[in-house]
């Protein structure tokens, strides 16, 4: 047999972000958030082209949170029992994966390109000695529970809540930890499924997390940040590039100031030093410069975190070793 | 390189009842469910042990029961739009495969079984020109609605309702399309992961229901029979066997009267003929019996009707050529 020639193909994974999927302002409608993710599919389109194997994982904060509603109103209204956070996310998985598998479904057909497209259930591994537990920080379901509420949820379901004072509104909500994602459950498969030339789509809303004890699997009633458990997914199985989509086409210093300025390319160890002296929003860069890192330490290749129009006119940071 | 002597691993389909998930008369917490799946998972271990290529579906009936319910008081309550059916369906599929992978893990972990598991969220493609569309018969949702909800529902969102009346109430149901499946989206890909030696749970409650019109596809408010999809998934990917777990031991003659007789073998001839004379529940046997009459006539191979216990030992309807 004569050996082919043949460019080997990249392994990419795109995390995308909460804006991919549901813009602020929109009520979270599933025909709002089917038009959100037709828009974010047609902005990767110069990607997808390129025939690479590529897993594109993504958030799940609004649609994690109407679901958590949605379950205190099933039981207050017809008595259904609630399910807890880890199968909340669970859901989130399918009804986010759907819409990407639909939407891209038809843009591929649209464009003639034969390829499958799967979308999977993944569970992220945690740790129960995690800090996070002992320390619930992440916010999720209703603004706000009143006292009364938060006593007998508290003695009830065990949940934990902090005040908070927004808005000029005062009130408690449910906080959950947010540990750090240890081990991608089923990675190998994952691999298997990329390189089997489908689009995979997995890792929704930074995994299902899930402890194990001896050889007994729990889940766990937290959120895993999505761009760490993504970053964790391409460090594994040894991707090759690892885009962050966000909602601005560069990481900036001094965001927001007069004194404003994009990184257009930064190493690890400068990325470090930042981070160090509080370059980055906690709650916004921060997680997805800290992934960019661990991924990049561990398995070499690059980073570009960028915006849809950042991607589509090759704008953007790059973190590169 | 010396030719190694393997025996062909066989690629067995599995689907499970509702009651594998949830039995009469339980409320339907998490764990109710997740004791149930352990249950039903110890009962497939038999089968999980040979090592053959594995997947399993499942049926979805009173979980996406719940999330109607819940997406009605979640627009009641805090105002949050309802998602459509076939995103409904989509929700249950990772609910329930995250049930079945959690407790799956921990079974084989338990037996020293080092096989990584995957659940995926499956499209299936109905016919708009289905004559289901024309006559929805399926029930689902809130048992009842009144009149002037349902006046305000088949304004609002196009929704079919049925007056029935059960144990002295009367009142309006929704009614849904149940068309054929026409066709498993990403088949292939689904083969591949089974053949990858992953255990793979798929066609979770018949599929979500999507229809191509073009190159674009479209979420189809309908719910899919999840053993002719099964069938389907069966048929064309090749399965060498395909096992319905149901909740008795056999496919009965006469059945519930004092002339009930189990059938242990018999071949799709004779099964269509016992069909032609209605000899099978619809709601019920029937549309199971149809199903392993599709698979093996388009695909060979055997079918095995039974329930937990009959696995076990060796008990159970064989359907054959």
């Amino acid at each position: 047999m004569k050996k082919k020639f043949e460019m080997k193909k990249k392994l990419v994974i795109i995390a995308l972000g909460g804006n991919a999927l549901l813009k602020n302002g929109q009520k979270g409608s599933i025909d709002e958030q089917n038009l959100n993710v037709r828009e974010t599919l047609h902005g990767l389109y110069p990607i997808i082209k390129e025939g690479h194997h590529l897993i594109i994982t993504h958030g799940n904060g609004p649609q994690v949170g109407f679901i958590l509603l949605k379950n205190d109103a099933g039981e207050q209204v017809y008595g259904i029992p609630q399910v807890p956070l880890d199968v909340a996310v669970a859901d989130t998985q399918s009804e986010i994966g759907y819409l990407i598998q639909s939407e891209l479904f038809s843009l591929l057909h649209q464009n003639g390109i034969d390829r499958e497209i799967i979308s999977t259930n993944t569970m992220v591994q945690v740790s129960p000695d995690d800090p996070a537990f002992q320390n619930p920080t992440k916010r999720i379901g209703k603004t706000y529970y009143d006292k009364a509420e938060v006593q007998k949820l508290e003695r009830e379901k065990g949940w934990t809540f902090k005040q908070e004072t927004k808005n000029g509104k005062t009130g408690w909500r449910r906080v959950v930890p947010s540990p750090q994602p240890v081990d991608i459950i089923s990675k190998n498969t994952l691999k298997v499924l990329a390189e089997s030339g489908a689009i995979v789509v997995a890792v929704g809303g930074g995994g299902v997390p899930v402890s194990i004890e001896g050889d007994t699997m729990h889940g766990q009633e937290a959120v895993i940040d999505k761009d760490l458990a993504s970053a964790l997914l391409a460090e594994q199985i040894g991707a090759d590039q690892f885009i962050i989509l966000t909602d601005v086409p560069y990481v900036y210093l001094n965001y927001g100031t007069d004194a404003q300025q994009a990184l257009e390319k930064i190493t690890t160890s400068q990325a470090k030093d930042l981070m160090n002296k509080a370059a980055f929003g906690e709650g916004n860069m921060a997680p997805k410069i800290r992934a960019a890192v661990n991924f990049i330490e561990a398995n070499g290749g690059e980073v570009l975190i960028t915006d849809l129009e950042g991607l589509k006119s090759g704008k953007g940071t790059k973190i590169i070793v």
